[in-house]
């Protein structure tokens, strides 16, 4: 058996694509990326990166993406069109829908552009951690089968386990990677903008409906930049600003282990408490 | 000449839109919220949103808003197209486009919602800041038409008036509103997201190409928060992440005088230094 019979890594079977139409994919849930209902958020977030990716028309990388999660995804087949809604020299918009038998479960819009030289600067300061090695390995409960997919290892915020011990802010701050290992790229970045429980349960001590509405990610970091990523850890921090009358949102940064701000991503979810 | 002869306000004369079809509404770009090219961002995103709102079977009020600015609008009338792409019981997901002559210039998302009593708790602090009176008027150039709407008093990030003097970090923070005085209402606050001028300005201390590629505003406020700001001054807040191959991204807070979080935006902005 050669290198290339080897099946392919859960990840990437979880975002494979295969044209239907001009303007159409289809792709299908896999149990390991399920979450309590329908699909991880960032599993069809990176869809939907890697529809655009596989247009031979598509200008450049991603630049900026929003996904908004209008209803839960049944397993199974689904279809995600793509509609290039306007071409300029150096980016281009997006307009994407996943459907199922005709239904609107998710919209999506997404920039790609090209990058040149010019100044550059990044404000904030990587969060301090230990290194990833002295940070134990944590995770989710292990009914959410997505989280299997990655090795996290908490910094600060991890997963409350005592019932009602409340939390004075919404910080969480994580290493981690895909498991297996997986090379970083833009898909997978992208599902990563998502990879944080919701922030309501950690101030709140305890776990209740909750969901993200919309997902927002401005992908600051160049091909280049996220291939020198290797499979080496992410740190990954997540904040609250508001939380009011169900809804709540959340800003968060991707930083790679070398200290490059690869991504700043935000959502706005809804709660039930 | 009874009250209601009085002529509109300049910002409701911008966003007023008319039916012309069942999913289409036309409106006109006004001289008044002109920007170098094409029309201020702000009211391009406030048009969408009130685009929504005349909609009869349009669900509570905004939620979260994505506008996409894909090419520069020209001078005179647009269509707005809206599309309900998906109904839920609480939430209700929109597709907008507007367009010129039939070409795409920008493309947005909506959530809209309905709000109910939950736990709430706002994290950050509100930015310390004299009083708007204590504040001098301050303001862009002169020839940024759209700017001359808006009394703007800089607390700190003014716009840099000596060539070339950087400035060590990009935060912005200004009190600001309407001028006329006008009530704040959901469209008012839409536009406000976008009131802040480049942060590349501001760290290089020179004005250069910039512009808006696409714009998320969360929307932390209900009717009634919002209601209750009457035509006070908002405390506008803005700073950059990471600046670098040509686009850098933003991210502020909007803050009643009361000390209400009136709504998370970010944005990403493309550059040429």
């Amino acid at each position: 058996m050669t290198e290339t019979d080897a099946p392919p890594h859960p990840f990437d079977a979880a975002i494979a694509l295969t044209p239907v139409a001009d303007d159409r994919m289809r792709g299908r849930t896999r149990p390991e990326y399920a979450n309590m209902v329908g699909p991880f958020g960032g599993i069809t977030a990176a869809a939907f990166v890697h529809a655009v990716q596989q247009r031979p028309d598509r200008l450049g990388d991603p630049v900026a993406l929003t996904v908004n999660y209008a209803a839960p995804i049944a397993d199974g087949d689904f279809d995600i069109t793509v509609r290039a809604a306007r071409t300029n020299r150096t980016t281009q918009h997006w307009t994407l829908e996943l459907t199922q038998n005709g239904n609107v479960t998710t919209t999506a819009t997404a920039v790609f552009g090209t990058r040149r030289d010019t100044w550059s600067d990044t404000e904030p300061a990587m969060p301090s951690a230990p290194p990833p090695d002295a940070v134990p390995v944590g995770g989710f409960p292990d009914f959410i089968a997505w989280a299997r997919n990655y090795e996290m290892r908490f910094v600060d915020g991890a997963v409350p386990e005592q019932e009602g011990a409340e939390h004075p802010d919404s910080t969480t701050t994580l290493w981690v990677r895909d498991t297996p290992a997986r090379p970083l790229d833009f898909p997978a970045l992208t599902a990563l903008a998502d990879v944080f429980y919701p922030r309501v349960f950690l101030r709140r001590g305890r776990f209740m409906a909750a969901g993200t509405i919309s997902l927002t990610v401005y992908f600051h970091a160049d091909a280049e930049e996220i291939a020198a990523q290797g499979d080496e850890h992410i740190l990954a921090t997540a904040r609250a600003h508001r939380f009011s009358r169900g809804y709540f949102d959340q800003t968060a940064h991707l930083w790679g282990r070398d200290g490059t701000l690869l991504a700043s991503t935000h959502q706005l979810v809804y709660f039930k408490d």
